[in-house]
C-alpha cells in the first residue's frame, strides 16, 4: 500500500470516529420531560426501539475503527517482521472490506430507521391516530437532529472508507481473468 | 471482461429486477378497510411515507437493472464497432460503480426505513401513545411481510451486484500505486 492511500485512510477514518463518538453522546444525553394528558411523559433514546439501534450500531462501529486506527499506526512503523508479503495481506484485505462495508450499511440503515421514526414523531399520522411529538418535545427534538446530521457525516466517511478498502482489495486481481491475482506486482 | 463475471453480473441483475418487481406489486398491490372506533380505515402504501420511498425507490432500482440488463446483451453480442479499449470502458465503469453502489445503499435504507415503520404498526409505542395497527388489518399485514421479504432479497442480489461491479472497475488499478492504471494489461 502506498503512502497517499494509508494517510488518507488514517485521516477518514479519525473523522468517522469523531461523528460515531458525537452521535452516541448526542442521542444518549438527550431526555426531556413533558405532561401528555395529564401524565408524565419521559422522552429518551429508551424510548424508541430505532434510537436503541443506532447506540448500538455506532458504539460499535467507533469500536471497531479504533481498531483499524491502531493497525493503520503499526504498518506505518513497520519493524523488520511486520514487513510482509502482499500475497499475505490479502486476507486481512478480504476481512476489512467485508466488515467496511458491512460498516457503511449498518450505520446507514440505523440511521434511516431513525429517521423514519423521528418523521412520524415530527408530522404524526392522521390515517393511523399516531399523535405528534416534537410540538410537546422541543429541545429534544433539536439535539436528535443534530445526532442525525453526526450520523450522516459518519455514514459518509464510511461510505468513503468502504470505497477504500474495496480499491484497496480488487487493485490485486487480474482485469483479465475473474479473481485471478496478478502475475507481477506493478 | 472475462465470460464468467458477465454472465455472473447477467444472472444476479435478472434475479434483482425479479425481486424489485415483485415487491413493487406486493407492496402497490396491498389494500384493507377496517373500522377503528367506528371509522372506515383503508390501509394501503398510500398510508405510511415509508413505503410510498419503497415503492419509488425500487421502481427506479427495477429499471436502472433492465438498461444495464440490456448492455450486457449488447457486450456479449459485440459488432466490430462495439469491442472497445479497456481505458475507453473506464468511465462506463466508474458510472456503473456509482450507481450499483448507490441503489444498493438506496433499496437497502428504503427497506429497512420501511421496517422501522411496521415494527411500529406491529407492536406500538406505550410511551407515545402509538397504538398497535397489526391486530387490525391482518391480511394487510402479512402481505406487507411478504413485499419486506423479496425487498431484502432485491438487496442483497444489489450487495452481490455492487460488489461484482467495484471489482470491475478497481482490477484496472495498480496494486502499489494509488489510483495509477496498470502499465500492462494482465
Amino acid at each position: 500500500m502506498g503512502f497517499g492511500d494509508a494517510r488518507t485512510e488514517w485521516i477518514l477514518r479519525l473523522c468517522a470516529i469523531i461523528c460515531l463518538v458525537l452521535t452516541v453522546f448526542l442521542m444518549g444525553f438527550d431526555k426531556e420531560t413533558t405532561q401528555i394528558f395529564g401524565v408524565d411523559k419521559t422522552a429518551s433514546f429508551r424510548s424508541l426501539g430505532a434510537l436503541k439501534v443506532i447506540m448500538f450500531v455506532d458504539s460499535i462501529a467507533a469500536a471497531y475503527n479504533i481498531l483499524q486506527l491502531a493497525k493503520c499506526w503499526i504498518s506505518a512503523h513497520p519493524k523488520p517482521p511486520f514487513q510482509l508479503q502482499t500475497h499475505f495481506h490479502l486476507p486481512l484485505f478480504w476481512l476489512s472490506f467485508f466488515i467496511d462495508q458491512a460498516g457503511a450499511y449498518l450505520t446507514f440503515a440505523a440511521n434511516t430507521a431513525g429517521m423514519e421514526a423521528a418523521f412520524v414523531a415530527v408530522r404524526g399520522n392522521q390515517e393511523f391516530q399516531w399523535m405528534k411529538l416534537c410540538n410537546r418535545f422541543h429541545r429534544y427534538c433539536y439535539q436528535a437532529a443534530g445526532a442525525f446530521l453526526c450520523g450522516y457525516a459518519a455514514v459518509l466517511t464510511m461510505l468513503l472508507i468502504s470505497f477504500l478498502s474495496a480499491f484497496n482489495l480488487f487493485r490485486h486481481y487480474s482485469p483479465n481473468h475473474f479473481l485471478r491475482l496478478k502475475p507481477n506486482n506493478n
